[in-house]
């Protein structure tokens, strides 16, 4: 029995990690929002690993919070650890990475989701899109609710039809035992979506009490202040001492030999697992076969909060039977008595494959329809909430009849993110690794938010306080790089004794203080030996950004020039309604991709695997010469 | 497959609050213990209301923890309300209930069980009992692990192929859309148990931002300090200011005509639901149905937690659709326009009828089982965990080839929930209720410590210090009882004029300290403007009881004399291989109920409903006759 439930602006299938971003960005732009979801004890949950982070992940919490995001947010009001990564390597690819309370962290953004005015979250499974003409008006729950939405998203991550699979025992669910959604990837097959099986897996937790630290190396949380929001103030750094250490230990022969002695029983080997596996967090039974050679591997032992003694084995992510498992445990330094308190497992999923998928997310298919996260073939919470941020402001603008919103691979990850699945689409797991961007000098850790802070605030989602606070460090880096770039440094015998102690030849001549500060040995607080100080004192970020941006202005430069190129491709929009068989030359596999992708622009096109230069040559020449009738611009 | 996974002295299977008591006390007596659960995220959870305590209910918290167990001390450490309720009546009534951080006890609980020596949490789902010849012998999980164990206390609460029921809409669930157990229940009844499938509801939840507070009446905390478990020290209590407040609210004509017009929707008036309801937390249907003519009902909203906005809405109970759900709230004062974030449900599930058991929880049919909780055909936290310690003793000192452990009806109304469900059974889901203990005034929400304390220093369950403390009480309690016999109050000036302020006639001869105080205008403080103190200050819990035992002197000398009157029957041990065909000159029901239940002796025959008088007479001659062989003393 249904009945007409509400009315909506914009509904989100699913509390995930994609979902909490999309709800709340909705919400915060001025749309009636519901959030619905199968359990609001699961909201933002972390099934797999309590941390967020490390390198392009980190960045894209940054990028997330400089939008007006909540992931920073909440990872800073509830870390346990913090630790900025590679700080001996170039900015590109230093990354902060987080412990997570991992139950804290799910409340918290329950609360923040809570507490959103326009925003209703609420429990229920969606069980069908109410579509009409090719355009989504809404969901029907499992208790029979219809409500009607201009737009909806779908973040339904791995509980789509969800199999959890543990040695030779396989059984419906969603992550951590919940409920599945068993009806909504029918209703989508229905619809006529191409539906994708992959798959993920989680390794066993131990009580913390049961392992023998000693036997480990401990990995203490980082002295120096650093939070993941630009809005969380320094003063609310918890101090290293009352952070939470993670441990290390290895892998060795005999947990190989383990491992190998059961791959018979292992489901991945014998085929039980139809879904595919995610290349960059393998099981360990996938990584023994693959690198046969390394006779250990890493495994980092991390809390999981601060009021539980479960410890999560990083790196031991399987699906062996609970029986190896308990054994392989118990052949590691550390281990050997740890009493495993959940086994790991391994989940398989549905995912939309994302080549259906518009730039914005939108699908091509069904009109106001979103969709977000592991949906989108990811993996990863970053990788989700960040197309759940990205989704979420497509369905609001959508909902308000306004332009669709994109990001560049050149302006952030979640660009970078976007534009590889539409384009390129994925056969496993995607997940971002700073080799993916080819702009990663301009796309750091440290500057997201003068990447990303004014199209925040033009999307309504940071508020003009925090804008003008942004605006006031950009003038003071701006300032300050304008004053450096006009004071001589003279060869005094000060200078020179301080160049020659570094192993550097005395200057002859003055030198300004901008090409001095490019120099390796020196750095923002030693120039104050030499300089005057900027008229009003600099705060330690807006000195990072000095330091940064005069250290490696040649490679930012030239990343800039490479933008600028790839821009005037950009340019070159496709028509919607272009026909790839009316343009003879172009080679057959280049015309197919083409047809399934239907990139929207010439510089798109020329991302796609298959397309050749010469395509991407004939394809612009094409659309030059006036073959092109006129730009949709509602979907550029 | 299935594979030796480990042996143990005792196993609890099912973490809910009657598991996690039962397995702390077995591993607290010395013996190596697991408690495997379907999910360690749902120890000690509260599906239903998020608070503790109440008439009798409270007194079993204060009894569990007198004797040892965990419930007092867990829910002092995560309360967000506090209050003594009937501090108006008699001592016998008075009640202590705590609002509790729902979230925050379940982590809490699950802490302390980690951290438990002797202790084994772990997650997964026991399919069935290893029994040989009659003996509980161990587990097997669905994993195919198999654990072997001298005892065994299923605890497997509503998951027991649990199903839950919104309005037309049922699926299989454990409580609160968790992983149901479905294999375990068709075990027990290949195993020969009698099954019964028992049903409990629980109302909808609303979102705090949407309720208008103004127009309902607040409840406070309570500023007088109290606390559940005797360990708490006073200092920390939680400042009212600090505590959160429940809010009163009514149901009216309106939401009474909503829910009649939807009974042919109620599952359980349709006939949908076959389980039993509880008949003392009836849905509001079954309310409206039952009392058609009160016009309105209380409604409670209690908070749910110190980091959510969920709001409980007591009373509420329902298994209506959804849809009249919404109406049913909104027609509510406070409610108009609330965001229902979770509905109520219904869910059904398996019993193990209680006339199974022995008075130690042991089955009668497999030697060496226990069976504790809502799977005993109880309802409520506090029944639960006072059986799960109960069962968990029997247990662990099984395993340990001791005497099994009981405790009276005038002893604790655990042992009145003991009796009541051995010796009378129950075809709704049982509650405990002052009424049903006939010595309430000698079980006392302030006098657990008295009476259990020894018992649970002598299990081991309390540290000698502890125990020590409270002989100190006791010895302060009756040296001022004592003292205060033998003071004499000379009819002074001072006492007359007080006497006379509370309107009764001037002393004209000197009176006993003793007997002075049981007016009822006198209390301990105003004694002392008259008398000499005691030689050392006493504190208030001593003052308390001084007292309660003085001015309620009477009634407890005569339950008392009661008592030992049962007594006396209660040592009138039945024999184990009884004939109860042998003995002609019982009545045909009193036969046969005594053959189903097999009464340990003739007081607990007395109690069976059917059993009258005169059979008792008859079976009281019959065993005193020597028809005896001999009692088995390792069931008494
Ligand atoms: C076992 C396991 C192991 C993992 N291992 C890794 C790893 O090693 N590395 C890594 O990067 N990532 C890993 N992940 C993935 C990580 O959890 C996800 O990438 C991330 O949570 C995705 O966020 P999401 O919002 O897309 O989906 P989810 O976090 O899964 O959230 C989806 C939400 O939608 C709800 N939902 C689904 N369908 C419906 C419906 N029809 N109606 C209402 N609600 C619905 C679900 O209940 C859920 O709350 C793992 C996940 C699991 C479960
Ligand atoms: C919807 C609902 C409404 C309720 N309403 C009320 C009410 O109004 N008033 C009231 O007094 N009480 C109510 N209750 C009852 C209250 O929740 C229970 O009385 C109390 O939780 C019982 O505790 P327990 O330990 O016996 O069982 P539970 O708390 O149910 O715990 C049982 C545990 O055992 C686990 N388990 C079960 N089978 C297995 C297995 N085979 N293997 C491993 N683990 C297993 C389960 O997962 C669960 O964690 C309600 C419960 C529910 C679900």
């Amino acid at each position: 029995i249904q009945y007409d439930a509400g009315d909506y602006d914009v509904i989100v299938v699913g509390a995930g990690h994609a979902g909490s971003e999309a709800a709340l960005a909705s919400a915060r732009m001025g749309n009636k929002t519901m959030l619905i979801t199968i359990n609001v004890d699961m909201v933002a949950f972390m099934p797999c690993n309590p941390s967020l982070g490390g390198p392009a992940k980190g960045t894209v919490v940054r990028e997330i919070d400089a939008l007006g995001g909540e992931m920073g947010r909440n990872i800073d009001k509830t870390y346990i650890q913090m630790r900025m990564l590679n700080t001996g390597k170039g900015p590109a690819v230093r990354a902060l990475r987080a412990q997570a309370d991992k139950h804290a962290y799910h409340r918290a953004m329950k609360q923040t989701i809570e507490e959103q005015p326009n925003l209703t979250l609420r429990q229920g499974i969606v069980d069908s899109l109410i579509v009409e003409d090719g355009v989504c008006k809404g969901i029907v729950t499992y208790t029979g609710a219809k409500y009607s939405a201009k737009s909806v998203v779908v973040c339904a991550g791995t509980a789509a039809r969800g199999r959890i699979i543990i040695g030779e025992l396989r059984y419906s669910s969603g992550p951590n035992n919940s409920q599945p959604a068993l009806k909504l990837s029918k209703n989508l097959e229905d619809l006529g979506f191409d539906l994708k099986r992959f798959k993920t897996g989680t390794p066993p937790r131990v009580n913390g009490r049961t392992i023998d630290f000693s036997e480990t190396e401990e990995q203490p949380g980082d002295p120096e202040v650093n939070h993941f929001s630009y809005e969380t103030p320094d003063e609310d750094y918890i101090p290293v001492k009352d952070q939470l250490s993670c441990w290390l230990t290895y892998t060795n022969e005999t947990t190989h030999q383990i491992i190998r002695d059961n791959l018979d029983r292992a489901p991945m080997f014998t085929g039980v697992i139809e879904g595919v596996g995610p290349r960059y967090c393998p099981s360990i039974e996938d990584k023994i076969v693959r690198f046969a050679d390394k006779n250990r591997h890493q495994v980092f032992l991390e809390p999981e909060g601060r009021d539980t003694n479960e410890y999560y084995c990083d790196s031991l992510s399987t699906s062996l039977p609970e029986e190896v498992q308990q054994k392989m445990l118990h052949s590691v330094e550390g281990l050997h008595h740890a009493e495993m308190m959940r086994p790991g497992y391994a989940i398989e999923y549905d995912v939309v494959a994302p080549y259906q998928l518009k730039p914005t997310f939108e699908t091509k298919l069904v009109k106001n329809l979103y969709t977000a996260g592991q949906t989108n073939g990811t993996s990863g919470y970053e990788e989700a909430a960040g197309q759940g941020l990205y989704a979420g402001i497509n369905a609001a603008l959508r909902a308000q009849g306004k332009d669709q919103f994109t990001l560049k691979r050149d302006e952030a990850y979640i660009g970078v993110l976007a534009d590889d699945l539409v384009t390129k689409g994925t056969n496993e797991p995607y997940r971002l690794l700073t080799s993916r961007a080819e702009y990663r000098l301009l796309l750091r850790n440290d500057n997201a938010d003068f990447r990303l802070t004014e199209k925040g605030h033009d999307l309504g989602l940071i508020s003009d306080e925090r804008y003008n606070k942004f605006l006031d460090k950009k003038k003071a880096v701006m300032d300050e790089l304008a004053r450096l770039a006009k004071i001589r440094i003279k060869p005094s015998d000060e200078v020179n004794e301080f160049v020659e102690e570094h192993g550097d030849k005395p200057l002859k001549d003055g030198i300004l203080a901008s090409i001095f500060l490019r120099r390796p040995y020196v750095n923002y607080q030693t120039l104050l030996q030499f300089i005057e100080p900027a008229p009003k004192p600099l705060g330690r970020r807006v000195i990072e950004q000095v330091e940064i941006r005069t250290k490696y202005a040649g490679y930012i430069k030239k990343a800039e020039q490479n933008v600028a190129r790839m821009k005037k491709m950009e340019a070159k929009k496709i028509p919607e309604d272009i026909d790839y068989e009316a343009i003879d030359s172009l080679a057959t596999e280049a015309r197919q991709k083409l047809e399934k992708i239907r990139p929207q622009t010439v510089a798109q096109a020329s991302r796609i695997s298959g397309v050749n230069p010469s395509d991407v040559a004939i394809l612009g020449v094409y659309i030059q010469q006036g073959h092109i009738a006129k730009i949709n611009s509602e979907d550029k």
